[in-house]
């Protein structure tokens, strides 16, 4: 199934199948792909398999004779080990085949990896994503991408099937790295202050509903109240975007910003709410969680869960 | 001019002829309205003569004989001065008569000011605004109104002239202010975040236009970001809304919030660049002059003014 493998089908490798890696396969197979994916999760690779993709057990099997590897990791930790772990990618990568990252990371990682590649004439695209499990799973992300041309040209078809649109942002990889980080910097943010804004306004009794309507008609609006501000009027913290996707996040702009010498005093504060929802322990659940920190913190009494299969209120 | 003035057309006292005061008097005038206004600014009185107003010296006298008193001033002090001071409207106003105050401040505030208005049998609408100069010269502001049913009936078609929409907020005074005051909290915050991930934008070498598409498009967006960075990429600083506004309007959550023991660290670090970018000089010029102090802080170099007439890059 391995070296002697041909197909007449665009190949592919996918490496992490979470919800959105998954989401991304499934795009490719729906397209005509000829997509070999693994997982550290049995079941995920068992899931890829029903939907008609090729189940293997390590990177290197998956980028064998693929154009194309594309990683949806978490970190540049884990990128790392898919890259250069025992079994990893770049062992049967073939030279001017692209490996396509996705996981979020400083800058200055996605340099580094892009080197090590580079030593082999492997391409490296730094295209961190955004959009979510449904984007994903509909072949419709935003890619926010950088690296040389020919990585553009290898990794084209791949992108225009997993993406609605395609931000390229230049030759240079690192800069893929920085938009994303400037784009999670301010989503942090925002998260972390609908919650405090919104648990302030339950502690002055206002009407939940009705202060929803009014902001998001007015200039205090954001994309991200408009999205998360429902959990906490519907009590339900089952995650859609975990807690700790930005303690990661911000924990990473966070140390960006000190090897630039550059202060980001808000976005520490907002670190500092995501860091104590996790340590309350509820680091796995929305990360609209954050306002059941500050209702923690000042006796405000939010809605409490309605839906029977939602995650209590901790 | 005063005591015996008679009209056939509706009757409404202006107190304060700001940028906002100015363009609601004005939107007042050109539906018909017979408008007395009153400022500490000579010039700001005899432009509103020119637009067909009837120019008067004091609250007290503006107030005489009407049905309505749009109070347009900056905080709760101001408020009271208008009301309470020498010359003040609450000598002159009828019993029944209706005090719409626009101000931004305390839900407290708001409470104690209409239980003195209530003394006389004087009506007091708890009525913030939101949406600009262009916007009150247009009658098509938004309003948070909350008040006894009487006000709300006896400024009614004051309220069809100015506004573009009116939230009845109910019939406690407070109510109002605390609607406002949450949309301050989130609006302070998102300028001030947009400027720190800007200006680190910056600082990595990023392109800002770019940045700025990207965003605007992405989960990272909020009104304010939509609407205050170009400003930065325009490297223009003329005041549009100034420093001083946020300087003001996130003290007073801050000491609505301590009253309520209820914490907001990110509010709170939101205000600090505030305070430093008024305390470095800036304070009359535009809010996004926060985006100078995280220039001057870190080393980043942003666009400078392009346009002959703007404020010079402090």
């Amino acid at each position: 199934m391995t070296g002697e493998y041909q197909s007449a089908k665009p190949v592919a490798a996918v490496v992490g199948l979470g919800s959105m890696g998954m989401g991304m396969a499934i795009s490719l197979l729906r397209r005509g792909w000829d997509i070999a994916g693994c997982d550290v999760s049995a079941d995920a690779v068992a899931r890829l398999a029903e939907a008609g993709g090729r189940p293997v057990r390590t990177p290197a099997e998956a980028s064998k004779g693929a154009d194309v590897v594309l990683c949806v990791v978490v970190n540049a930790a884990q990128t790392e080990a898919v890259l250069f772990g025992d079994g990893g990618a770049f062992e049967t990568m073939a030279p001017r085949s692209v490996f396509v990252s996705c996981a979020t990371m400083a800058p200055i990682d996605a340099k580094r990896l892009a080197a090590r590649l580079g030593e082999k004439d492997v391409f490296y695209l730094d295209a961190p994503i955004s959009g979510g499990a449904a984007k994903a799973a509909d072949g419709n992300l935003t890619v926010m991408a950088s690296g040389a041309p020919p990585a553009f040209e290898r990794a084209g078809a791949l992108l225009e099937a997993i993406a609605g649109k395609v931000y390229r942002l230049g030759d240079a990889v690192g800069v893929g790295a920085s938009v994303k980080m400037i784009n999670q910097h301010l989503a942090g943010i925002h998260i972390a202050a609908a919650c405090e804004a919104v648990t302030l306004a339950c502690k002055l009794g206002l009407d939940l509903p009705t202060v929803y309507e009014v902001i998001t008609a007015s200039a205090g609006n954001s994309w991200m109240f408009e999205n998360r501000v429902p959990h906490i009027l519907q009590g339900d913290y089952t995650p859609l975007s975990s807690v700790e996707i930005f303690v990661k996040d911000l924990g990473i702009l966070q140390d960006m910003a000190r090897v630039e010498r550059y202060p980001t005093p808000i976005a520490a504060a907002a670190l500092q709410m995501y860091l104590a929802t996790s340590g309350a322990g509820m680091g796995r659940d929305d990360d609209a969680s954050v306002a059941r920190t500050y209702a923690a913190l000042s006796g405000a009494v939010l809605p409490s869960v309605t839906a029977p299969n939602s995650t209590k209120a901790g």
